[in-house]
């Protein structure tokens, strides 16, 4: 049995997992979850998987725990615990980089689906996992292709390129000058995937594809020039790796979590997954693909130029970034704005260069902090 | 130095083989070269590689020959020598049975780039690398392809199905009714890949296809059930690996023979191929897949049927298929000849069941008797 933790458990990427631990018993025990907002749905899966942790915003919400149950102050203290071979992280933003780095410190393997802690402190985590040996298994549906697509080949020498593909979201074929206009409900409207409603504002700015791109250079250790993205409008095809010898392989399937979840949550198994459809070539039917346009998608070329810089240069992009789209689901600023309050945000930074998590930490809250001013001087 | 022994260098496989050793001057030493009918072409190679041992059809060609070269009597000699690593099979048809056999008895890996032999023998060739050590290297595209996309992975437990891809030759989208008519010039204009006539024709008619299901079958130990077939006119996609979980891997690449040729030659290290032109998604714009209709392609419906009957059943189906593509291609017999002529004298066999390689070639000798009988019949 593999003892997990799931943070973020009653969002899309816990209630998937979940799902998958239901799928198969006998092969998971869940040791703690941990929810914020949505305390009832918390409570059903408390009642349900009875995990010895529980950890949640609110003390007002008690729930009658199992007898050896116990709620904790600090997610820290469930991700380190000693029963704990695997966390799944599906936090939103920037918070999941603490205990990220915490369960890696511990030794334990961390199935990230939460992608911002690994923009903000790629090197970093990396090099905590070099040192404590704490294992990244990318749960994102780019990443784990290519971690899938490396799987059983020398990915220090033979790699030419990793090709990431995006389906462009849904403004794809929009005039761009008529992008300033874009509604709420339109930004949330993705053609291919069902996700949470920050990363679908990212999916539609391409923000989320940049934000792939840094996390795919840090956990295969690929330099910038061999990182390339390419519009896919069907998502089917979710990254291909192209070898020295020119040889490409693909990984490809159903846009579904539960696909790359399951993945991560089995490594190196390949059970049946029984609630997938099966996969049909001919029902797709046609398979696209097209250059990236940069000019129509700003976001994705400040995330690949924060990459680039490093630094604490990625940290101020990622929490730029959850301000203003934050801002821009509560309907305060247009799409537009989020690029450009990004932009003024990473323009004003002084940045640390080989930064600790104090000084990511301490970054993250400055650029919070002026992304909000950036905010208000645009609207 | 991997030290190595082409068979039919001066066909489309070898020429393409010696550009690799040419292209990695140290990485092979030529050890021996064997053709056919092309005696200038075998001339110059010699010339250029100097190898040790030459074998061709004809003793009135003499070339000078490096003072500790011969020429040898018999293919064999060549393929069990001592100094011999690896053996590239280009041969055409069903003479490679006997050298294939020989020299994985002797423990050599082969390239294998003619499909006949593990068609006509493939559970008895499997046994052989079993017991003595042997090692096959698939060359031929698409089980190269499933051989890449299976690297790392269970092969034993983790395949759901195999997908080969199908250009559909050029006759995909013309009536049925015109097939009877098609000329040999039109046979021989294949969409995406240029190869030798043999397998040109067994592209158009599909024979080629049921041939590489029947390889995938014995060559990755999958059963009849999980072997797939797609159309697939654009040749980018070469194969897919559908995995239990419902992951999919797939290798694609532009249709070049000198990638799988590489591969197998490297394998498993990836070194960089200056010679193919690297690989852009967005330039080959739209890939498309369709069900196979199989009232088209009469052939490959023979092909799978004698595949699963086993025995000699298989053996029957090459010789056959490789007497009346002859006879097409000298215009002898017409295109939808082809299968009638395989279909009737696999409809005359008596299989044995559990074949040797003597019930085999006699096998194989009775078909293309009965296959010539059968033309005349026809004609």
């Amino acid at each position: 049995m593999k003892r997990i933790v799931i943070l973020g458990s009653t969002g899309s990427i816990g209630t998937q997992t979940l799902n998958v631990v239901r799928a198969f018993p006998g092969e998971f025990e869940v040791i703690g979850l941990s929810a914020w907002n949505n305390l009832e749905r918390l409570h059903e899966q408390v009642k349900e998987f009875k995990p010895k942790m529980v950890f949640c915003r609110s003390n007002d919400f008690i729930p009658s725990l199992p007898s050896d149950a116990h709620y904790v102050e600090q997610l820290d203290e469930m991700v380190v615990h000693n029963e704990v071979d695997l966390v799944v992280q599906g936090l939103v933003g920037g918070t999941g980089l603490n205990p990220t780095i915490k369960a890696l410190r511990a030794g334990k393997q961390v199935a990230l689906a939460n992608k911002e802690p690994i923009v903000m402190a790629g090197g970093l985590i990396m090099q905590v996992c070099e040192d404590y040996g704490g294992q990244l298994l990318p749960v994102d549906s780019e990443p784990s292709a290519v971690w899938q697509c490396l799987r059983g080949e020398d990915a220090e020498t033979a790699i030419r390129r990793l090709i990431i593909t995006a389906s462009g979201g849904p403004f794809r074929e929009r005039p761009i000058e008529e992008l300033e206009s874009v509604t709420l409900e339109e930004a949330l409207r993705h053609p291919t995937w069902r996700m949470g409603n920050k990363i679908t504002v990212d999916s539609a700015t391409l923000m989320n594809k940049g934000f792939e791109v840094i996390e795919a250079h840090w956990l295969f250790g690929v330099p910038w020039d061999k990182l390339d993205v390419v519009i896919h409008p069907q998502s089917i095809v979710h990254a291909m790796v192209e070898f020295n010898d020119g040889s490409v392989k693909a990984q490809l399937g159903w846009p579904d979590m539960r696909l790359p979840i399951q993945y991560a949550m089995f490594y190196p198994r390949r059970p049946e997954n029984l609630g997938l459809e099966p996969f049909n070539p001919a029902e797709f039917g046609t398979l696209t693909f097209e250059p990236m346009d940069s000019e129509r998608y700003p976001c994705f070329s400040l995330a690949l130029a924060a990459g680039k810089k490093g630094g604490t240069y990625p940290a101020v992009l990622s929490a730029a970034d959850e301000i203003a789209v934050d801002l821009f689901l509560q309907k305060r600023v247009r799409f537009t704005d989020i690029h450009r309050i990004v932009d003024a945000v990473i323009d004003r930074h002084r940045a640390y260069s080989h930064p600790t998590v104090e000084q990511i930490l301490e970054t993250d809250s400055w650029a919070r902090r002026i992304a909000q001013e950036v905010a208000l001087s645009i609207t």
